[in-house]
């Protein structure tokens, strides 16, 4: 019987504790990935610039192997041809995930292998799930960024500055309550929280502000009901992914809303002048980092927003760099096509200016099996016996999913191409079932094995996805501007989650009336449910139909340009499990980490 | 009149926030010192290391003109002599800061001046104060590292990774109880907090673990009354500060006492399974980092523990590797000499075993005025008109702190340099007078201009110091480490402070005979008072006598290494003022950050 790591249940619910290397189930165990990265000889970081055109003067060193790019190279390329734009979406994944990095990185080696100028441009990831459930991991196995530990770890720090930028805006906040509150911002009605880059279920839910009470220097409060939030769900984080330059930035910064005052009137980072001081904290950050994949083939690593309350995609900036850098730029986008796809083609291209040419929807027969709705994955448990049988049937039952995945990726214009993420435990006839449902859909196919052979492995994808890219594009986008922003909800719902309608409560209502009225109206959605599913039941697998999208409230990130519909429980503050993956990391006799993979 | 920042009240008494650039009155604005940072051409990293005799392979560039030193290093450098090491302390400050730090750094600067090679080492800025008092700075002037933007927000992270791995054990505290406690913890026992690097009141008392209880995934808990402290004041950033190597960190991090049993059983990190995660979160952090100043010497820049509960020093491996790099190793401790300077001797000196040739007593007629008892300064308040007056009289009744401040020096075998950071509102008639106190107490006395004339204002010191270096060094610790703890406590309050005595609470009593019970009856004391007097009474100017050192409780930093007693109130997250500095930080049209200073 194959294992998969034992940990709690607490963690697997949130994007940034459920990505993981997708070959959870593999005898080239996880913990390989980490040797894999260390026994890689790192090019210098200018040798790697160099390959995407980027003067030597663009690229600043930070630690062997890792360099920040300027965003002056977004000008300083402007003359150079557009790459084709490669999105890495997913078929639903199970709780394990289903290796769409790994895809994207075995990709990008893949089109090098095959003679190709490639990059791929991916999310950082989050420290509070590395030290939670997965100890790590941007691709994995021959398909890995490195340096992967300092990947894992702080990178270059950007993380670490989107915390400082939000928790110094609560700070002003918290202070200008203390000094009267001159804004009229009203202390029971901020929404601003905090943020911190680790799992801890006790920070959810906090009163801050005890103690000695009154205005003079040891005073604390005000009290407050409060909390936080890992610092991947912080508005600051989906903020910097969807900016265009460092001046943008710095005017979205401004347009966050912290609370209302008394009549509902918003009051912004602006009103309590932090966005400011929030820019200069984020002024090293908005450069994307630029690592290597094991083949030494270019990586952009930037930004993690969230991919249940935000847009689950690495940020503009990368992209409009890289997107001149090379000739094809691969870019993966959270969780399966319903979510960070549809997010990916409505709110992060809208935003950029940018089209895509091909979406590579990533699908594993351990998936497609799970959608047949006959068995159930656990993380941390054992897979089930009946999983591991050869089942051609199960995957064909499943792979409806994958069929209602490829067609939200046609409904944006966009050309499809099935990834097969292959396993040592599939069988060929499982395999063969997947191609067929692909031609069935009209769209390409290929059998990855990238994990175990690097871009080797995914020559095939690459010569299928090149292919696709030549069609022409006709990339648009679900819903304009000037759509009412229910009417925008209802389309998501409809088009592409495959729900009969929406159903909003009262609250809901109002929010969308309030939002409206206070100017938001003309701004795109984010939809926060479930990724386990197409509807917005976890539990209900394949593709989903007679069912109806609840919107229980809806919420606002000015600051990112967004209004997200809240429909289920989001969790935003992951816990640790019994057994968290930090009490096995160390350091060994050399000095060099170990448990992290 | 001489304005400086208006601010509130409320952060005044911290190191963190109290240290400035020293020259708060001077018309060469606060504001010049980014100014003069970003004039400043940076030398390639390599290039300052080859000075220090670095190899280019010891040195990892994190972005222009910062390097992250290997401590390899350490090993590399073994064979080669021992440079002077020289410590530079102060005369008890008033809340606006002597000017240590710009001393220290344009005494290295002298030193290169007059033909000598000279490295600086010197802490990290606290981010939280950087937003909230004082704008940043690490010297300032003529006399600063560069690049100090870069220095004032995150550096290469070190703070950030503190903050994580300090973190990290309170998740893994808080999910340890979660999980039934297996270690016998007791929930009311916990006393290791958290910590953010930020000026926010509103964290120094909180309720965590609220919302839904239980043992499900969607449960909080344990409910539990704590707080945030700012990073500074972690024992992280102690213990890191202390280390001797990664290895003696991670036996360290191992040792930090969480809390106890409910039979009083201490439970540490280790216990918790921490520690091997905290380590690897501090690996890069434990590596020096070297920076340049203006005049582009070498400045080793790592570590930044709170002056008022831990050493206040910055750490000890930048000073075993800049301890063989150069000819003249300057090193700044926080606060006067009884306070950073007694932690350098008794407890730095005594893990590096290192031991220092001559210490810079750096005096301001601004602060000896104070000293007088006739006048008083109110950090964010106009300086008031006597104080601009020409006073040999109150210069001279104030220098006794000079003269106390000197004898400490003296009483651990170190020969003193006063060095007067000359302002330009000072009177000729005023130097005279330090210098006669100094020639009163054998003390060699140069007046430096380093904050507007850089490296050449500096050339006396740099003479002084050097002459002082050239005698026979007689360093001694204080106490041994098989004095009982009480006896350590009464050495430094009657040796260094001048108390009469100690008068120990019943509760601190009881904390030291547990202490000794369980062990650490051999480890430095750090006694945690007020740094604005020599006693334990900030209102206290000047040397006062006939007092006795109050302790209230005494604390244990098992993992750093020392059991601090307290001495009066110690806040230990700073607050904002009413206008934050973080209101004026902004970018400005070309990008670049306006309002650091």
């Amino acid at each position: 019987m194959t294992t998969t790591r034992h940990t709690g249940s607490d963690e697997g619910r949130t994007e940034a504790s459920a990505r993981g290397n997708g070959q959870g189930a593999v005898p080239l165990s996880a913990q390989d990935s980490l040797g894999i990265s260390s026994r890689t000889e790192l090019r210098p970081i200018h040798q790697i610039g160099a390959e995407l055109g980027l003067d030597e003067d663009l690229i600043e060193p930070y630690g062997r192997g890792v360099g920040k790019v300027d965003l002056a190279a977004i000008d300083r390329l402007a003359d150079r041809p557009q790459a084709k734009y490669i999105l890495v979406t997913a078929i639903t994944p199970t709780p394990l995930g289903e290796g769409k990095t790994t895809t994207a990185v075995g990709l990008s080696q893949g089109m090098a292998r095959t003679g190709r100028r490639a990059a791929v441009a991916v999310r950082q990831p989050s420290l509070g799930p590395t030290m939670g459930i997965k100890g790590g991991g941007t691709g994995g196995g021959w398909s890995q960024v490195v340096p992967m530990e300092r990947l894992n770890l702080h990178l270059t720090g950007d993380i670490h500055a989107v915390t400082a930028a939000h928790n110094q805006l609560t700070a002003m906040v918290d202070n200008h309550l203390h000094r009267g509150s001159p804004s009229g911002l009203h202390p029971e009605r901020v929404t601003w929280r905090r943020v911190m880059d680790v799992n801890d279920r006790s920070l959810r839910q906090i009163v801050s502000g005890l103690g000695p009470a009154g205005g003079g220097p040891t005073a604390n409060g005000p009290v407050r009901q409060t909390g936080f939030d890992i610092t991947a769900a912080s508005e600051v984080m989906a903020t910097l992914s969807l900016a265009r330059s460092l001046e943008d930035l710095r005017a979205r910064l401004g347009r966050i809303v912290v609370g209302t005052t008394g009549d509902g009137e918003p009051v912004t980072a602006e009103d309590i002048k932090a966005a400011g001081a929030m820019t200069v904290l984020l002024k090293e950050a908005i450069r994307p980092n630029l690592l290597q994949t094991v083949e030494h083939t270019p990586a952009l690593v930037h930004c993690g927003p969230f991919g249940n309350i935000a847009t689950g995609n690495s940020s503009v900036v990368a992209d409009l760099i890289g997107g001149r850098a090379t000739d094809y730029l691969i870019t993966e986008a959270g969780f399966a096509a319903d979510m960070g796809a549809e997010r990916f083609f409505n709110i992060k291209c809208r935003i950029s200016g940018l089209a895509p040419d091909a979406a590579v929807v990533v699908a594993t027969v351990r998936a497609l099996k799970v959608h047949s709705g006959r068995h159930r994955v656990v993380a941390g448990r054992p897979l089930p016996e009946g999983m591991l049988r050869e089942s051609p049937e199960d995957v064909r039952t499943g792979a409806e999913n994958l069929r209602a995945q490829l067609r939200i990726i046609r409904r944006h214009g966009v050309t499809p191409v099935v990834a097969v993420n292959a396993f040592p435990t599939d069988f060929p006839s499982e395999h063969e079932v997947i191609a067929q449902v692909a031609a069935e859909e009209g769209a390409r196919c290929a059998v990855s094995t990238h994990f175990a052979d690097g871009g080797a492995g995914a020559a095939d994808l690459a010569d299928a996805v090149a292919e696709a890219a030549e069609e022409p594009s006709e990339f648009r986008f679900l819903y304009s501007d000037e759509a009412p922003l229910v009417e925008k909800i209802e389309t998501i719902a409809t088009q592409v989650y495959g729900a009969d309608g929406v159903d909003l409560s009262p609250a809901a209502a109002k929010d969308l009336a309030a939002y409206t009225e206070a100017g938001y109206g003309r701004l795109p959605v984010c939809v926060a449910k479930t990724h386990l599913s197409l509807s917005s039941d976890p539990k209900l697998v394949g593709a989903p139909s007679g069912w109806r999208l609840p919107v229980r409230e809806v919420r606002l990130s000015a600051g990112a340009g967004f209004v997200y519909p809240i429909c289920g429980t989001m969790q935003t503050m992951p816990g640790l499990g019994s057994s968290p993956a930090a009490e096995s990391i160390d350091i060994d006799d050399d000095g060099n980490p170990r448990g992290l993979f």
